[in-house]
């Protein structure tokens, strides 16, 4: 291999480590959003479906995306088979690698319409399916060769991909399981089930946004023109966009510069600016990460009001700002911009405009369609054939720290009784 | 672009990357060196200002520092404009991302002055005032062709203008804004307003010790003669020199290994090496660190003496250890080692002795006296446009989480009041 | 140097900082599996005890690994002396920075053995020992060119080096300083003295998992044929396994997912397949992390039964699976494997098969005896010298951050007389 071939795969394995690292980012923003309760469960999981999504990917999700097969699905390639030559471009491992990192993230997304209630049991079911049937699906689709890609669907880095696939599946999950217990009141007015540690989460999305240069600007696949140095700069200013934007809306709106908020905006400019991290220009970048940051102001009150529980905030982040993401491609791409800036993949790039916005509307449908369809009928199945998939009222209220793994994730902090709120609690040490 | 330029891209870019990743560590540095009651609003304000000093880089910083302009001040290339030649060197996105990220960190900074007392509204003003007016002028002083550096002042990596600009501006704040309540004694004694997670506070200073080889190893711009080597050998050495001189000396003199002082240590060999990790032998990096950490720990006390209140010891971490930085350089610098070595950038490099000790001094003077005298003038005026910058008495008892962003950071583990030491709780604050 | 050789010290400065940031990992799983009154201490040890095996390793442990001397220890290049010429390969000061972090993650490894209960003044004053004496021999016999490298042993990333080496230190400890008090009954039962944070427990896995990147795929010292992403491949897929088998044979059998067993699964299938990384097929990887995880599992509950007390896990996680990563790599690796795959570095490799096995058996028990036994002589001397190297049972009641280092980790959260258990402290959640 040359010079710059190697430094291809240099820079892939390093957006892969990076990318990885975002389960980290995950980990303190899915727990630091939760009650103290379920938070070592919430953590642990995180590292045992990473191994469930890995081993599943390796056994059929590779092989479903890129493998030969037809526009619907991939067919070959399963069992890291057919993938030992090293052609001019990526290796094999650097290619798996930095695919199955996405899926990885993809099934993290999921997991938010689950927590706080779901069986242990019933979601490592659906995290084997979904990383086998949903996930590569959509991703064939658009990155595999499937039939949205042949219609011209762009999608730099996964708004659509990962986010909106991972969002839908929460949707599909939350609405079959329902609240949580305590989050709606029969007045129809709700309540804020607060997460209990806010560095966590802000630490969280902190880790999130250093992984995601390696997400977006990885996705250049390579170091051609310095480009991912642009992309990078985009993620950045989007980013910081949907932070202010989110931080000012709560402020005006509700006159408290709510955290959890403004760092749900930081993600939004984040998701927004995935679609179009290669594409656009910065102020655009700006643009769409501000606008991001207003939606998921508004979107968190429209699910709260629609009385649809979305404790981690997936529909709001990675849903609709998924959504806004892959539109806003269709706005404010510049087609000579990736040539323009020394960057010659013009075939991952169809620009912008109403006929893009078009197919780009086309593709949010029909990937969003399928990943909550089949994401609904498999808990649908599981519901029944499980006798729920939802742990008893008694185990909610206990939590799943204890209920599902046996001990409390903060053993020193957290009342023997295991219920909130009930008086005055001696604590273990 | 050929193989070694578009690697000089690839390391600024990863440079970047973990300059950025320190503000993970300063979310846990700071949240857990200040108390429980004010952690959410720490942790949280490092992601907005974040995004706030990303934008006014964007539109003004950059140009302010490395625009086309005179001796004090840039004045062109704003809003990432002119910036869209690709050079035979970094790409303007790289450099532009690179320089942002030094901007955030002297940003943050700056935030120990104001910590647990400041109005939200006053620092976010602060923020945007610093970041357009504060931090580009003394970075074109001595990195943008400013008048500092045709003088010859050297600073590697920034102990000036990152770390004892973003000091001195916090030594304003905490100057104007008085001490917090309890801090000081009516009998002149002070009290150990313990910050409430040193796990935080230690993994903080990992994270930053991390993120520190690319400020350190990044600021070579590019991978020639594998020197980013031997600057991340220097850092590496330095930062374990503080920590061991810190922690033995608080054992010795105090009875008690502190914990924060041996972690501020590390801090302190890490700002120390700053201005000379290019220019000095590993034996010198060490013996830079093991002086810096021996002064931060006369410094905390020399502030607690002098009833200046310095929350995250930004004061002695940044400032005084910021200048022992830049002048130990004139002190150890060897003119040889960077050519020897086998890099070539010998323009950034005049060498140590008597003269250059002169030139490192005039630096800090003037480069402390602009940060600190404009710093303060802004927030004199603010203080009296704003009818104060400082949160009332109730408020900062209660704390920033819950009387600025309207909720606690930590939920489930703070008492209801919000006030600390009432009611049947017995616990220290 | 050529663009090759500038990437191989690319990649060799990213797999430092990886391994670096394992630290971190290590502050994070180790607070974590302990108790509150002792995290500051757990914290913050980590940070200036990597400061001294920093220094040591600069002093002496370069030169008895790699400096020139016998088949026993090496006995040059000391004080980072004649390392300062430019080879075509990775230059001094790489070589030294990488080789200095394994160092660093050994002696974190040994402290498993002290926690909770080993005075202060004797842990620093081992650490100083052991990055002296003990892991430089053993590196010296495996990489130096001792005589176990002259008989073919293999050991890719550190499985014996590393983690046998500071699993045994460890060993040797916890059998000097006695189960901690509490953790045994006299009627020959345990207790679970539970780690007090899981979602700490959680995150250092998963920053272990993503340094471990570094510290095995970094283990190619260049970036020869790409081959960096294959042993990274093979390192996700053993720890994806081993998280998955070790969270599933304790569903099965103690009926509960344990979390801590989860996670000591994935740091199992890191830790199995170190040694064999460069050397197996993925699907081997797999079969390797998936016995690490069962026998992880096992472990832990051997240790328990024979009363020996283990807080992190040392033994069972580095010890008794680095035991098994050692000779798995006699029983998967594939001679020609690494040749095929593009990566020519064949001098490092002697294939597998029961020769094979016969030599990685002779090195586990050599190095293992080696290490065991000298830490051994070394603490039984420093506790006839030291008056005992345990602190009294009332520090330890009181716990370490207090005692030895004069203040809570968490002065909010900790009640003020330090004694758990005592009083009705009513808390709110």
């Amino acid at each position: 291999m040359n010079a710059t071939v190697l430094m291809d795969n240099l820079w892939v394995i390093i957006g892969t480590i990076l990318v990885f690292f975002m389960l980290g980012g995950f980990i303190l923003l899915e727990a630091g959003s939760t009650r103290m309760k379920n938070a070592g469960h919430i953590a642990g999981k995180t590292i045992f479906t990473a191994g469930i999504g890995a081993i599943v990917f390796w056994a059929v999700g590779y092989g479903f995306i890129y493998g030969e097969g037809n526009a619907f699905i991939g067919l070959s390639s399963f069992f890291y088979g057919d993938a030992s030559t090293v052609e001019e471009g990526l290796t094999p491992a650097v290619d798996f690698m930095f695919q199955m990192m996405f899926a990885l993230v993809s099934l993290t997304i999921a997991f938010g319409g689950f927590a706080e209630r779901a069986k242990l049991s019933a979601y490592v079911i659906f995290a084997i399916l979904f990383s086998a049937f949903v996930y590569p699906v959509v991703a064939h689709w658009i990155w595999g060769g499937g039939w949205l890609s042949e219609h011209g669907k762009q999608d730099f880095a996964g708004s659509t991909v990962v986010h909106l696939t991972g969002a839908m599946a929460a949707l599909a999950a939350t609405m079959i399981l329902k609240p949580r217990i305590g989050k709606f009141n029969k007045d129809g007015s709700s309540n804020n089930l607060a997460g209990h540690n806010q560095v966590f989460t802000a630490l969280g999305v902190l880790v999130l946004w250093v992984g995601w240069f390696g997400f977006n600007a990885g996705s250049t696949f390579g170091v051609e023109g310095g480009f991912f140095g642009f992309v990078a700069l985009n993620t950045q200013l989007a980013a910081a966009a949907g932070a202010i934007a989110a931080m000012f809306i709560a402020w005006i709106v509700t006159r408290k510069a709510d955290v959890p908020t403004t760092l749900n905006g930081a993600l939004a400019g984040l998701v927004a600016i995935t679609a179009s991290c290669g594409f656009v220009e910065p102020w655009a970048a700006i643009v769409i990460g501000l606008v991001g940051g207003l939606i998921v102001f508004y979107s968190m009150s429209f699910f709260d009001k629609a009385k649809i529980d979305d404790p981690i905030f997936a529909l709001s982040v990675h849903g609709v700002v998924g959504i806004w993401g892959t539109l806003s491609n269709g706005l404010f791409a510049v087609p000579e911009l990736s040539t323009d800036i020394g960057w010659g993949q013009a075939g991952l790039f169809y620009g912008g405009g109403l006929e893009q916005l078009g197919v780009q509307t086309l593709g949010v449908v029909a990937s969003g369609l399928y990943a909550f369809v089949v994401s609904f009928i498999i808990l649908k199945v599981m519901d029944k054939v499980m006798g729920g998939i939802r742990v008893t009222e008694e185990e909610e209220i206990i939590g799943l720290d204890l209920s599902a793994h046996g001990s409390y994730g903060y053993p020193e902090s957290i009342p023997p009784s295991g219920t909130e709120g009930t008086g005055s609690l001696s604590r273990i040490s």
